[in-house]
């Protein structure tokens, strides 16, 4: 059997955190060509510079994290957590895909895949810029996702939420009793996915075998949430 | 019969736009005192001062809107038009509802009323931010409204399309035989919702017999979004 | 102000039971003429000769409800308790439906309303026959609300959970301190809702204010189910 | 690279209709050990039959398909047509699901795939009797899937529609212009899915990469619903 992203050039953002470093291992394994990217995708003409360098990219995983400020009472989320949220986020979303997207529609080939959460479906509270941002990102995936399908390129989102990784889930909590029993009351499964399985959803996302998933936010949660 | 909101106190927000009108007219037959707002919300501590202002607000109609840009190719939607998108319907809902939640909270009772969006569920091609912002909307009513609930405090939002409008649906617009068979195709119940009739939705989720509703984007569409 | 259903005659199935007693006060509080039902739905014929029976239905009342075998696991839930779910819940919910739409299509008006459950929209353990069947009763109101709506004839669901009524809840279960505590983890509002705040929304579908919800399953669960 | 279901066996209803080829094939590739069955599982005792005759079972792809008898009004619906709906799509995913539990449970070990559709998640008009149907196989999988996951059992929906076969596509229709140009206006993607896309997508679902999925009803429509 041939290796499933073979001759694929992807494009990995902020590939240092978050679902990156787990993207960048299970797409290389699979033959891709990655350009894990680390710059900061705040800066003006930030993320158009970074297609311009990227060159031919045929997937993009954007994988934009930022805090989620969890346990603030939305009375105390102030002004500067807030845009900072859509700073990272929403609006570098806009604008790799407003970039990348005229390339993909020439070669009328081309996939955007979204680490998202899936406190953009549910809501929960103390995380209420990061829902709003979220959910901003499930809006733009559902809007572009059908826009762009006549030309042949999928965008989805992994709504995700109890997957592994040390900011949102650092080992001095996981190790914790307490915790251990709150995920089995919360997450049906009863644990929390590896980084790796995440990864595994975004090369199917990835791959022409999905090319009927249109606009889609696909929840990813051990059953938290279904729809 | 008694009035519905007799005793209560309302803010609208943008009064003259969009929802505003009709808002005003529902609700202050059903006997509310109406604070209309149509100040700027975009200006830094605008929300606040308008608060502060308002004095005691039992129920926030945060009707916030913004043009949708519609025929505007995700390719071509530029960085001011979509930072405006956020600026004006999505920034100010969260100063707003952080701005009126604590007397709100001291009360133990009150409600927040999002006019927002259908497209926020459904994905409709060339409003990319408009459909993103009005997710972000979706999002922090859900995360929001299921903090707040146990303060006794409501946040729901009218998941709307196809409603009367002027700006939306101008009235050369709305003559063209070819729209009227758009409307019959798009919408199964084959015409517009009047913007009284919206208005009458959110004069339920105004009313006490409705506060069971906690954080939900409710679709009001003709059938266009069913869930 | 005039009684909001004045001149409307409303048929509530299974009067007796779960929802019907509620809507009956309310609906007939609001001046509706009421054909308060309590035949066996399940024997053959009896869905028609009710519809034949009952004259100028406006407004159908679906209250159909059976035992939710709570704690019943799946691998254990038999062939006659499943059956009895469906013949109960469903089949007379398509037998009502057809015998009284032609009516509601000469006039070019009505509404259906069917009381469902939220358990259509989110799993639960241990009810799979119940869920199945609630659940086909949301697949049932989304098609035929869609194909109906040309006629003017609204169809919508009230998916509902936690709602007060002496089968799901009996007063020995609300009073014991586990229970109460389980309600404040489970539903963000904290308490059950009453009959009457139901029959309320019921209201609302009933009343021409909601002409424009079209084949909708509405979450009314006190924010254990957003959407 | 190892083929993906080396060593898993497989149970696959309904084989020679629907979706059963193409899942044969597929899965067969991958290296699966396939139970092609083709009985007809209305009869009593035929489910638990079939699950006794097959023996070990890794992976239960419950195929059942049914006419949808598109075009029927609801008001022209009849009782037979209703109950063999149901006979076919639903009661049998119950019986087989409850007799091949506890093999999987004694093993902490397995998957049950169900071929479903679109339509339970988004009204059509004149399908109400497949819509209900496919609908409670719906709310059956969430209910079930959040059972059975701590035993480490996945049971997932493929909600499809617009997929290649020739019940519901015949090769005469599918050359029509008119279909061609209502395909391009009902599905962003512009196209039918092969059967072999559906099939790869219930592989992914069936492999160990998917364990975090839940009693999930995916949708597989080419963008027609997307959540």
């Amino acid at each position: 059997m041939e290796k499933r992203l073979e001759g694929r050039r992807v494009l990995v953002t902020q590939a240092g955190d978050y679902m990156g470093p787990a993207t960048c291992e299970v797409f290389g394994e699979q033959g891709a060509e990655i350009v894990a990217d680390a710059s900061d995708l705040t800066r003006d003409g930030a993320c158009e510079a970074l297609i311009e360098r990227a060159g031919r990219v045929d997937i993009l995983v954007a994988n934009l994290a930022s805090p989620n400020f969890s346990g603030t009472p939305v009375t105390e989320m102030g002004d500067d957590d807030w845009a900072k949220t859509f700073d990272v986020m929403v609006h570098p979303l806009h604008r790799l895909t407003r970039a990348v997207l005229p390339q993909m529609i020439d070669r009328r080939r081309g996939k955007i895949i979204v680490y998202g959460s899936a406190t953009a479906l549910r809501g929960l509270k103390t995380v209420s810029a990061y829902s709003a941002a979220r959910a901003a990102q499930v809006g733009y995936v559902q809007a572009v996702g059908v826009e762009v399908a006549p030309h042949n390129i999928q965008v989805n989102l992994i709504a995700q939420n109890y997957v592994e990784n040390p900011v949102y889930y650092p080992p001095a909590l996981r190790e914790k009793e307490s915790f251990q029993a709150s995920l089995r009351r919360q997450v049906p499964l009863g644990r929390l996915a590896t980084a790796r399985e995440d990864a595994q959803f975004a090369l199917f996302l990835a791959g022409e075998e999905s090319d009927f998933f249109v606009g889609q936010a696909i929840p990813f949660s051990g059953g938290w949430v279904q729809r």
